[in-house]
């Protein structure tokens, strides 16, 4: 997935200072291997550890952090100063060409500007309105005059903007906005118009308050052609924060969180921009008013536009992983310190992690996490090596656009789940602000639809996957695509290639269980893609020359198990990217427990499509069953590592900032403890009844033998 | 489940009034049955309709309901004068006795305060603090001298109240709570204290900022025993809100939703209460501290008590249904009324719900909605019964505490999951506070660990039914169990009863799917239930000699499987609930209706679990894989009444109060539709470049062919 070439040196960076450890109740470890968990952690930081490492040092600043309960307007001017405190620093201009003052770094500046989201969403999402997609229409889709004229002042916030594209009736299909930019070759001008309400647009960051000018995307209509969505620079407001002239818009008032950010609507009635200001690298308007552009043809200008904007998907998927490595360090802290209910002990409370189900709560999910790191710094190279030019071809662009639309949607939902489960996981405590989870998920809420809708995203890597295969096939024509398939279905749907392997799984449970190494696994999750792909183009291609109405019913029926496979491939990527990640573990103990924790990945992936293995005749019931259990033996081994494998994610109390993952939960746990013990070794510590009640029995029953029954 | 002896007369209730039609853009129906939403409607309020339809006006107020982004300390303030309002009116005092001016009728006024979940469901739970259990455990755990002395101004929240039962070190097992009530002779008093910080009460609703008094659960010690937890009022404040003297505690600061409530922690040092302060129903103290209960045994009187809490498991279930239905209404309306892109026609594009994927997310979940409101109405029959005394044998009590314990983790659950999934269905909208969905899923976040945390509530269930397993076979002794398991598992497992399913099914998947009639699904359901236990208890039963510690590691090893089937018999309660459900549909086009949604409710269960059912050998592959064929078709045939069956939930837009669930969005894509239809027709509108450039392309290929090629 990655072009090694393009990663920068990182031989030289200096390994992470230690973090201060947290003490912890109950921390058992086998005797076996154990988690070098400094040099683990470094590794994990990834391609730009050390600008991670800066990053993550400022994000523990309490000034650039959030203030749980501020009130919405105070949350928006707080991190308004955040930003200015991000520009005076120089934390914010890595992407910007070096002749502005940049460094022309594409992947560090994502790598840094992720971290971010450790301080607060709310600062990460609103850096990111200014610099990923406001400064950067202007860097991608301007030329060297805008550049000049406008990255200056956006660079130093001087000039806080809006990224105008999504409409209050247009978000996922963005070709088909109403926002008009009409030529008027009179006046050498633009004339920026919103002709009706579902035209407006929506759930803009900056729009409701900060924003001066904004990128606003429109149909571009010239000579009585429209030549599709262009980005056009526009002003919006004046030096007093009103509206200019025909602007106008609504704030989208209080959400469901990212708070500190003023999202809003805009709409334009008959506004002027010079010529100039259309954003002319791949399209232009001369004073006639013809119309060129260095892509002849408009549907993949089109998505060669959107695609410069890649970047916010790269760092939802960045941001959404480490919110669920904190949210697991939580959880895995209170669990190794919480006790509840005394099963194993007379006087001992059990540590929630030795609870089985607590287990399988938390330590499957920090499986997906290491995955999701590993195929998230795989990501960011690829990116870098785009943008930087290094390894820039439309297919390196198209690759990276399928890995964008893969990786994002599974990074995102997950971070919901986990901190979920966290939460979950630490009870009743887990609901209040200051164990931070309940905060942090509000705030990536919507991460799962922004940036890109997670369905409509997952839609797309399928529609890849059947165009892809239509290539494959392209020269045995329609009828050897069906004949496949349905000889696929053959050997595998009716029995054949499962009674192969019930034959081969003679022997127990566990012999056939050591069978699932990770090319076996791996082997299982490519064959559900291609299945899954093959099955969907042969239903598709039976209705290729039927009409538009019945080929769009078809599609639909499909559409469900399209998005599957389309998540299926994304799983694939994250298991050969931690199959990579695992190859590069050094330390021998650490890379045995890395490795269990890849096998429970690729595992528990199986386990969780268990269903289409079994009924698409993949596994033997013998094997099924196998799954869960080698998934279960796996879970076991890696409890004893669990502390190691979340402290190597590298948040401090600094960062967590949750009262419960802070020691405090262990010390109630020592101080409970303690009390008891010295009530007992007292002799002061009151009988309990249920005692009383059984030696009163026992009494009774021995009188009552003695009384000669 | 129920006994319909218990259930009041209700054929004298009107039907609802018709709801205001809100304008659907697109709403197909087939031109076969239909629902009539408004006797559906009706069945669907069920046993307490007027008291539901009543309380569901109330909550339709704005002077009730919540104000997105008020600050705690507001929102805290607001809420506690609703409370007032709801005084005043006489809404909350059905469940108290006829003698201090209640009704003595616990099913409707459960059914009348799960309504308040509309209004803001802060109001829901401080009210069910102060009345469902602070009131109620004065009520249920106190004697007459304490209703008579505590209940009026309890009643009239002249004294509000918090109920200090989970500490911060024990929730779920409250048997282990550190607060003690010691008698002092001396003095003829209980001497309260907090003697370590994990002993404070904590997560109170009313105990940071409103509560007076308190019922305070400590370890009772007289004369050197502790008798195990019982409940004490205890006086916290002064007339000035002052804490009394002994009394501390804090604010537990903001929460991730239900901030109109003012939850905070308590500690008692040497708090000294009188004798008769002890709420002595089940256990009293005489003045020389001889100590005497109704319940001899110690742990039988412990779950007495908590069992007579059950009503808040009762009401969270019925609220949470509730929440979902809701969410169901807001996507389904908008996804009616929302279109994006437009596979199917060249001018028009389609709306939400005709897309596959979307059907999908929503029309499932509609069927699990009325799964659990037919389950609700039952459970709330059933707990009537106990507690009006109608039906209230020690059989029934249980029987009461297990349907509790099954159904509200199931809904709680279920409808964070909805809220959510409705959220993702309206995009970014479904972000803003405006369409209501993010708040109420911040609100009912909650709901899934208090009253009972969902993972220990279903692990309950389990070991019921273990218990019962354990009962059934007790004449056959341990040896027979593990025989009779065994051999289930070797015509199960091996491969004999799925040979012999492969045997009927040769015939086409769509023939296989037909036998997938109710019964045949209830059988599949019971079945996996009886296999579970029965595995469990087999694996435990191996173990039963070896130490407590060995026990407790095998038990371990089994409680994800044992929350599972705790999980599956709940499951199976709720589909036993909607085939009586659909069994009292009169209507025969509803009844047709409602059956498909019963049927795609137990067979997306079975969907769900496939994956046990194929390796466990009880589906063939063929049909596991007609499994989700059937459920596709059964969506498919839903689709058209989709908007019917959440209209027949009975939310008018003065409930929802989602702006997109208004007909707004309607009005958008009209007045869109309608701009560009004009556009067409006034021959002004501009040509798409895309026509363009095929019109040139087919002209070259013109002129080369004219050419002479």
């Amino acid at each position: 997935m990655v072009d090694t070439a393009a990663r920068p040196d990182t031989a030289s960076a200096p390994t992470p200072a230690a973090r201060p450890a947290i003490s912890h109740v109950n921390h058992p470890r086998a005797s076996g291997p154990r988690v070098d968990t400094a040099s683990l952690g470094r590794q994990l930081l990834g391609t730009w550890a050390d600008l991670r490492l800066e990053a993550r040092a400022r994000a523990a600043r309490p000034d650039l952090q959030r203030i749980e309960g501020q009130s919405m307007a105070e949350h928006r001017e707080r991190v308004l100063g955040q930003l200015k405190i991000l520009v005076d620093e120089g934390a914010v201009q890595r992407a910007f060409p070096v002749a502005l003052g940049g460094k022309d770094d594409h992947g560090g500046n994502i790598a840094s500007f992720e971290e971010l989201v450790v301080a607060d969403p709310s600062l990460q999402i609103k850096s990111g309105v200014q610099w990923g997609l406001f400064g950067a229409a202007v860097l991608h889709l301007g030329t060297e005059k805008h550049h000049e004229q406008f990255l200056p002042s956006i660079m130093t916030l001087e000039t806080p903007g809006a990224f105008a594209m999504t409409e209050t009736g247009h978000g996922s299909d963005v070709a088909a906005i109403g926002t008009t930019a009409t030529y008027d070759p009179a006046t050498d001008e633009f004339v920026i118009d919103t002709p009706f309400r579902g035209a407006w647009k929506d759930y803009l960051g900056n729009a409701a308050l900060h924003g001066k000018d904004a990128t606003v995307f429109a149909q571009l209509i010239t000579k009585g052609v429209n030549h599709g969505v262009h980005c056009f620079y526009v002003p919006l407001r004046d030096e007093h924060g009103d509206f200019l002239p025909g602007v106008g818009g609504e704030d989208d008032g209080l959400k469901g969180g990212l708070n500190g950010i003023d999202n809003g609507r805009l709409h334009f009635s008959g506004v002027r921009i010079p010529r100039d200001n259309l954003l002319n690298r791949y399209g232009d308007v001369d004073a006639n008013g013809d119309y060129t552009s260095p892509i002849a043809s408009p549907g993949r200008r089109f998505f060669t536009m959107l695609g410069t904007l890649v970047q916010g998907r790269v760092s939802l998927d960045g941001a959404s992983t480490m919110a669920s490595a904190m949210a697991l360090a939580i959880a895995v802290t209170y669990g190794n310190q919480r006790r509840q209910f005394n099963a194993a002990s007379e006087t001992d409370e059990e540590v929630l992690l030795d609870y089985g189900r607590h287990q399988r709560r938390l330590i499957p999910r920090i499986a997906t996490t290491y995955a999701q790191i590993f195929a998230h710094d795989e990501f960011l190279v690829k990116f870098d090596g785009v943008f930087s030019g290094k390894t820039d071809t439309e297919a390196d662009r198209e690759h990276l656009e399928t890995i964008a639309a893969a990786l994002k949607p599974l990074s995102t939902w997950f971070a919901l789940d986990t901190l979920q489960e966290a939460r979950e996981a630490l009870g009743g405590s887990g609901f209040l602000a200051e164990n931070r989870l309940v905060g942090l998920r509000q705030d990536l809420d919507v991460y799962v639809t922004f940036e890109g809708d997670n369905n409509v995203l997952l839609q797309l890597v399928g529609k890849r996957l059947l165009t892809d295969y239509a290539k494959r096939f392209k020269s045995e024509g329609p009828a050897k695509i069906i004949a496949g398939q349905i000889g696929s279905n053959l050997v595998n749907g009716s029995g054949l290639k499962r009674l192969g392997q019930n034959a081969a799984d003679l022997g127990s449970s566990t012999r056939a269980a050591s069978s699932f190494d990770a090319a076996a696994i791996r082997s299982l999750l490519a064959d559900r893609v291609d299945t899954m792909v093959e099955g969907i183009a042969g239903r598709l291609n039976k209705v290729r020359r039927e009409s538009k109405a019945v080929q769009s019913a078809e599609f639909s029926r499909n559409q469900n198990e399209l998005i599957a496979a389309g998540r299926a491939y994304a799983e694939l990527l994250q298991f050969d990217a931690f199959t990579r990640g695992l190859a590069n573990v050094t330390d021998a103990g650490t890379k045995q427990i890395v490795g269990r924790l890849h096998r429970l990945f690729g595992l528990g992936l199986i386990e969780s499509h268990l269903a289409w293995y079994a009924v698409n005749g993949r596994l033997s019931t013998r094997r099924g069953r196998a799954v869960t259990a080698e998934v279960d033996r796996l879970i076991a081994g890696l409890r004893p590592h669990a502390q190691d494998l979340v402290d190597a994610f590298g948040y401090g109390p600094e960062h967590l900032r949750a009262a419960n993952a802070s020691g405090n939960e262990a010390a109630r746990q020592d101080e409970a403890r303690a009390y008891y013990a010295a009530l007992r070794s007292s002799g002061d510590a009151p009988l309990d009844e249920k005692v009383l009640v059984k030696q009163r029995k026992a009494a009774e029953r021995a009188a009552a033998k003695a009384a000669g029954k």
